[in-house]
């Protein structure tokens, strides 16, 4: 945990959470149980592929209640068990950069979850979003970030706690 | 070097070179014997900060014949000593991402160095610049890819052989 945060470029969700560090860990990580909270409710996760390591591409497919897909690529880049997982919007397979798919409403951004353990056998739960820009940070906290990463933590700890 | 290059999105430069393994790494991964070989002449290398680690930044600076510096960002991604280093433009410190500097001009590329020792004592070099896009690519080659790195290149067997 010894990233300090840019309060002017980041985002930050943060909270003490009864679930498992070991439990944590797999609901980010495991296609199947990732399909079942990751996605605030309307929405869902129509699927989910991970190929966990440094430089292993991601793809969470999300549906709108419409059932109209948005399939998201990205780059794991740390993947430390148990402790710290941080990928990116940016990159695909093998550190490849990414062409902005959606001009100017792309939103690139390097995720960091960390996870600590508590005393009780829970978790110390901090995720961020990392932006290039102030711009980018207030673009994504106007879409939600706070109450969107929020509600789909709920969804973790009802799924796993 | 398990990493198949594809020839539509990555430019590889690709020589045996009578280096050994250890001089090269030191090469690439050292600020004072980087600013010796790192920019064809007759520009030049004026400063190289080097952060190596997974998510530490580098800045290159380079320096035209008449005085003016351009400085150059990056992050690296994998740091496998004399074996494999990755680092890419697209981001900086930690991994955040960057905004694009020079508009159209920008070039967002992910560079691979890899080194394979020879019965010799000498290097298989091989760098790749990998690319979002083919226009990236092609891009790249018609600003002088091979002729640059290749130059690059003669300068560090010339420094370091």
């Amino acid at each position: 945990m010894t990233y300090l945060p840019d309060p002017k470029l980041d985002l930050v969700l943060e909270r003490t959470i009864p679930v498992s560090p070991e439990r944590v860990w797999a609901a980010w990580t495991t296609p199947e149980l990732m399909v079942q909270w990751f996605t605030p409710s309307p929405w869902k996760t129509a699927k989910a592929e991970v190929d966990l390591r440094p430089g292993g591409a991601n793809v969470i497919t999300m549906e709108s209640p419409e059932g109209e897909q948005y399939p998201n690529a990205g780059c794991y880049l740390v993947v430390e068990p148990m402790r710290l997982l941080v990928f990116t919007s940016v990159m695909g397979a093998d550190f490849r950069p990414v062409s902005p798919v959606n001009g100017a409403d792309d939103l690139p951004f390097t995720g960091r979850i960390e996870i600590e353990p508590t005393p009780g056998g829970g978790t110390h739960y901090r995720a961020i979003a990392m932006h290039a820009d102030e711009s980018g940070a207030s673009r994504h906290a106007e879409m939600g970030f706070h109450d969107g990463w929020g509600a789909a933590l709920d969804q973790l700890v009802a799924l796993m706690g």
